[in-house]
């Protein structure tokens, strides 16, 4: 029986799954395929590591070229993440004619066009499924199961590190703090969480769906970013009272030609299926012209999750190698550049409803100021929530406003915010209508 | 450029929308596929009909033979349902070496191993999407994003007319008869219900799903059927208070080897995200070994989204004849015949956790009675309501059972059903625990 031998770079928590799951159910796979698949080497940092693998030593090796220069290896899996060395390993095997399989989304957010150019010049494949959303399939059916579809809008759940912080807090009441530090201690968060938190972990995936959905470049600096550390329990509680949940969202929506590509905490109406979405999974809510709403969910990251993209990738991978071809789907799922570009919108002009949270003095005539200036800028109040007494005689006001632009709300809140009866800076959740 | 072209045979709802979607994103479809598609002819039995597709009336032609044997026609949509003529238009345009897409679940779930074989025999390809789930893309999630996993279970709510059913009863009290009457005047279910209802379109699904699962032949009488006829509001409110939603359930899960297929009314808890499908959408909740548990959620009909799911199909068909292979990607993804068959449990040796509600006498010692009869079938019992009277002294007692075997069950129902103190049938729901 016909072989076909791979070379893993990285053996990390995604590698290691990846080496698993092929020895684990290599007999299912070679049934599926056809061909056995064989790990010819792994290239690692560290030969003495202790790895719970059933491999011999020595395909594991610390020079990465033994992987890139040997031909019989006809897909590499680049499972070390990061800009560099990560890319160069990737041009370099793409210039002696290998198949590629990434989980890499920094690398594919921020060189993707490059990436995705070389593959092309070398006639190589390039997959990427692991890159976003771990198990969930969400690449191959942005790529393929709506390739007839024009994608109206893609709201997802990305950062399951995020999704785990704002669920605690939301059904517990816990500070952001507290929720960190126990995540971390459980092993649910990063050691240095900063890329999950602020936001820049799902702005690179939303940067491959935003590219993928529409074939065009979607750089991270087009997008809007903001993370969860601002997030107060305060606000999920009264968000929940009028019947939202909180959650951080990555949105991009095509209206009249025009692309929204923004990642913030949003508030979502607790009906709707992303609601339900708890702790560290990932869900992606598309709406396509012809598909109408479909929702796709599952674990956004771990060893195994991941680890059965990567897998499906190679057998991607090796199904063309079977079959002598390349290119049949391009990195995009765009044979043709599209040659009409989709324009991004900037942040100021999208329109949305909003919550706000107004840290007041409690006097006569403070609502009717507020109620005002949000007037001036033609900012329409759709209901009004006034609680007892915090600290200080300070009194929150929470106000939730039918559609209104970015840009007057920027202008209205740096108003209010300068009033003398305003006692604190107005907190702003962005409503989702999904 | 080069120009793919098809023949849809049928032009009813799914193939009008598969027409207007082709039409109307034209050119998306030319860019990502990079190669224009092109109807050449239509097949339809009635050429007067009036259609709402901007098409030359040339197209349209009652001979399905001239699309059969146009050797310009790659592609052969079949979208006129039912075993024949379906099956031999495509056994014919296969010995033509034309490519499938269907989206006809009768005709793959009684003859699909026949189907399958004629594909491989004349070296075309066969691609189903539509046959289940309408827009969701679980076909293509098992055969290619899963296919590294062995898949553990799958629980689907597959028939969007019981679920719409089913949620109105369950939200609103009504009667099963009341919310399928109104479902039809509203449209939302066949002038004649029969096969959605009684389970047999969900059993149908269910034996394509679980084939491609397993790499199986699995037919239709190996699957245990119950619809929803029978579902009273009363047991969904009972089992609403005990923290379950009631839904119809297509179930396939491996345990020891051994494969359950069945198709029923089930309980599951309301905090599972399946219980958050409502109305007629549908939902795959499926448990492999690496990716863990994920959800597929969207609509399972309807002119667009099955259209959308037709035309993901003619674009993959179109990529292969594009790279002239065929065979890339076996019809249930088993390039090889997997030996080692599962054999399927009769679904007498299920094992679930039970509700069932007992019609009683009002009496000293029913209670006592009925326990002692499941406890002689090691039936235990987890918990148990009682209610207040209903007409002619008759009260409802409701029970929640422990796992026991379908058998145990079967036989203890049987004996206490002939107590004198038994007025009716008992009534009996099985619990999913997802």
């Amino acid at each position: 029986m016909e072989v076909i031998k791979i070379g893993l770079i990285g053996c990390g928590v995604v590698g290691s799954g990846t080496a698993k799951i092929i020895l684990q159910n290599q007999e299912l796979i070679q049934k599926r395929l056809g061909t056995r698949l064989e790990i010819k080497k792994i290239a690692v940092r560290n030969l003495n590591k202790r790895r719970d693998l059933d491999l011999p030593s020595h395909i594991f090796t610390t020079k990465v070229d033994e992987l890139l220069t040997d031909p019989e290896i006809k897909i590499i899996v680049e499972l070390i993440g990061g800009i560099e060395p990560a890319k160069s390993f990737i041009l370099k095997a793409m210039a002696q004619g290998k198949h590629i399989v990434t989980a890499n989304k920094a690398l594919l957010a921020e060189h993707g066009p490059e990436i995705y150019q070389a593959a092309q010049k070398y006639q190589v494949d390039i997959a990427f499924e692991a890159s976003v959303g771990g198990g969930v399939p969400i690449i191959k059916t942005l790529k393929e199961s709506l390739a007839g579809n024009r994608i109206l809008s893609l709201v997802g759940i990305v950062n399951g590190t995020c999704n785990y912080i704002l669920t605690r807090m939301q059904e517990e009441g816990l500070a952001f703090e507290e929720v960190l530090r126990q995540a971390q201690e459980a092993g649910f968060a990063e050691a240095d969480p900063t890329l999950d938190i602020n936001g820049l972990d799902a702005a690179h995936k939303l940067a491959i769906l935003a590219s993928l959905a529409y074939g065009t470049e979607v750089h991270l600096g087009d997008i809007f970013v903001e993370g969860i550390s601002d997030t107060d329990p305060l606000d999920m509680a009264f968000a929940q009272e009028l019947g939202f949940v909180t959650k951080l969202l990555a949105i991009c929506r095509l209206e009249k030609n025009a692309l929204e590509v923004r990642v913030h905490p949003a508030l979502i109406a607790k009906e709707h299926v992303l609601a339900s979405v708890r702790l560290a999974y990932n869900a992606f809510y598309i709406r396509g012209d012809a598909v109408g709403d479909i929702l796709l969910y599952g674990l956004g990251a771990g060893q195994m999750p991941t680890g059965s993209a990567v897998v499906a990738d190679i057998l991607d991978l090796a199904r063309n190698i079977r079959c002598c071809i390349s290119g049949r789907l391009p990195a995009l799922s765009y044979a043709i550049d599209p040659l009409e570009r989709v324009v991004l919108k900037p942040m100021s002009q999208v329109i949305c409803r909003y919550y706000f949270r107004f840290s007041v003095l409690d006097k006569p005539g403070v609502l009717s100021k507020i109620a005002g200036i949000l007037g001036l800028h033609e900012i329409s109040i759709a209901s009004v929530i006034q609680k007892g007494r915090e600290q200080g005689g300070s009194v929150p006001i929470v106000m939730l406003t039918h559609e209104a632009q970015e840009s007057a709300v920027q202008k209205a809140l740096a108003q209010i915010n300068q009033l003398d009866v305003v006692t604190a800076p107005t907190k702003i959740l962005r409503i989702e209508e999904g």
